[in-house]
């Protein structure tokens, strides 16, 4: 920590939730994350602050964070939310939540998000990391700089390797 | 956990942050949690939410969690927040916040909110604990069960017994 | 921990990884773990270990452990081992690996291995987990009970949904 | 850790708990700490202790250690100790010790000792941290640099702004 | 923890380091823990305290504490401490303390503690686990039950076979 | 971390476990660690791998690791392994293993292992620390710099001090 003459209340605050983000994009959603980047004093504390804006059908698509859980709460709309439970079983715990209800991914699990609503949607989540990580499945299995040898990932998804090739020419 | 063959959606989600909480108390706020008393599968995924609404100039009075970190952010309103540093400065960090900023309660200081508008605030907070813990300074010094002996106050605020024994009255 | 009286050697020992692994099967490869599940005394004792059998051309498709990072040796064969940092980056830090080589598989981030000879190929891993967890992507993602809506991994994957029912129908 | 070169017993060690503290000041108690601060060689090792002394009926004020238990043992005379539960119970646990006897203060609850004989009283506790944190109540609620505001200090306390203003003015 | 409505201050006290252990064995030194098999509120709170009480030249034999460094300070007396660094330094760092006085022993490496004057001495210390364990070398590689080859020892210790076997007789 | 630009595989790999140590000292042993100090990227992964080469009838002498549990298996060969518990059982687990077989040495507990068979052998270790640090028993009792009392060492084994001497002598 910072010697305590200098610690001001700056230090531990953000001012960056006023407004919607920007879900024009191909996924229509919004993250603007609140972590150890934006409040340097969160080092060490072990805790960050998500909003995310969905337009109408906008998708977080499939990822984990690899250091924390997640806890979600709807503050506008209605939004389908789900995980899917680690080998052998595979199960896809899943939910359409309203505004008020929470819901929580736990640690290093495939999640996602989408807005089944006709109107924008907004939820707050708490993650118990400062710097959570996150892992965006198709960002990470093709679209990796460089790529996954095509025949690996052939054989991961059962595809031809045109298909393969097709998907990672996309990322 | 239990066996995967009976984890469900249900075991994951809560549905109490919908309506405001009744701030109706003379402390002008209602605070709603979402721990693993709530939620039981938090047990060991180290988060919680809570939810704080407050009346015109209603106040969350000076308290402690223990065991986690809060990181809050304003949905509605205006509030005043503040956190006292420990031995031997004692510095008191506060912040007057608006809809959509955000603020770090660091692990074990005591901190407080005042609603400073005319209108009724909300405010969401995430905490690295499944069970944060809340210890109000009012009840554990004042308010105890039994009470602490009162020249042991005395000293501890510098004041006649009379006065201690007149705040342990009220609680 | 047992009462002493009843610790014996065999609660501290397992005898399973003399004979290769099976790896008739599409991935080419066999993997036999020992966890807290093949040795009880492993609990709380944070480690584990796994022997990987491959056959010539044999993968360990995309995967991650949740709760640990592994570290590999080759002892028979050549193998080509990569795994993919988080976002924003997703960089593919990946190497050809001879018999006595060591790499690093850091926790929470998907990796994979190839058979990169003509002969069968074996790895032992050591994990910092009696319980690493294993989240396979394409079983995650394609194969989960039940499937991930259509559209969200068409969404996420930028392909048509009949490659994602495709895809969804191998697993 | 030190280039082993380098290391010699005097970092691992401290030679000032020989005399008594001067307990000449309006508690009639004097802590002298022995943490990471008087021996640099403590750090991460999870560990301190420290020496009180007691005049007769002196008293620690309430008090907490954001991130320590402590365990504490009586070497001379006899004390009143306590600790107060987390909300909603508030319970006051308390002994009175003689010469011998060992109490715990668990790790981020208020707790209090005084000298409950006409001698003066001597103890030794230990802490499960390097640096443990104290936060002195009465230092932290009423005295911060910028006071709390009075208003919410009479909320918290319940009684007049004036009789808050008196304590602050106290500190 | 219990249910709060049963937890009682005999619960978190104990009452045995009135007097003197008995000293009147081999090593002339008398161990009386205070660990949680003494206190079970102990139970996760990570903290123990132990007396030691020394005859003249009374000694402490090589030991560790798997799983807690040891802060020591003389009560009476004076004492002879030391402590050996891992490989490849084998540096052993060691003081002799008078009453007052403190050291540390860091967690897992071997020390040892000796009277070193013509009276009783006494130490208190505390231990960051409230389970340390003990394991004292003698016991351990030549009082083990059964015993350890001897040609392993005499390896070890690079001496003849008779006088592994006479140590171990002594055990 | 090091900057993503510059993480690369060798940061991630070593290539130092291809031949067999070198057998030729009094122990018949040779150990081949790979831990942070030859990947510098294992640094807070909490992980490293040992091999162990044998000579027929060579030994790795009583040790412990005081920041790791080891769990082995053996590549090459037939084993005595064994680990001593704690005061006051001070048990010898122990158990011959062959090619295949696996065992664990809990954290902090005294171990060993030697080749029973008239070919050499070896083994693969995984440790859950990437430094999990080397205690030997011999080194740290007998062979300190400087050398613990001899008088201290005579009580600790029950001999006299000649003999102590007689050890110290051969470190």
């Amino acid at each position: 920590c910072k010697n305590p003459a200098w610690v001001q209340a700056n230090d531990f605050s953000f001012s960056g939730l006023h407004n919607p983000g920007n879900t024009g994009n191909p996924f229509g959603s919004a993250i603007t994350p609140v972590t150890v980047a934006q409040i340097p004093a969160l080092n060490t504390l072990g805790i960050s602050l998500v909003r995310i804006d969905y337009a109408p059908w906008g998708v977080v698509v499939p990822h984990y964070h690899p250091r924390a859980t997640e806890i979600i709460t709807v503050i506008e709309g209605s939004l389908e939310v789900g995980f899917v439970t680690s080998n052998p079983d595979n199960r896809l715990i899943s939910k359409t939540l309203q505004k008020g209800d929470v819901f929580v991914f736990p640690v290093g699990l495939v999640h996602f998000q989408r807005n089944v609503g006709h109107m924008n949607a907004v939820t707050i989540s708490g993650l118990n990391s400062q710097n959570p990580g996150v892992i965006t499945i198709g960002n990470a299995v093709f679209g990796s700089k460089p790529d996954i040898s095509t025949d690996i990932l052939a054989k991961a998804f059962q595809v031809d390797k045109n298909i393969v090739q097709q998907i990672q020419g996309k990322f």
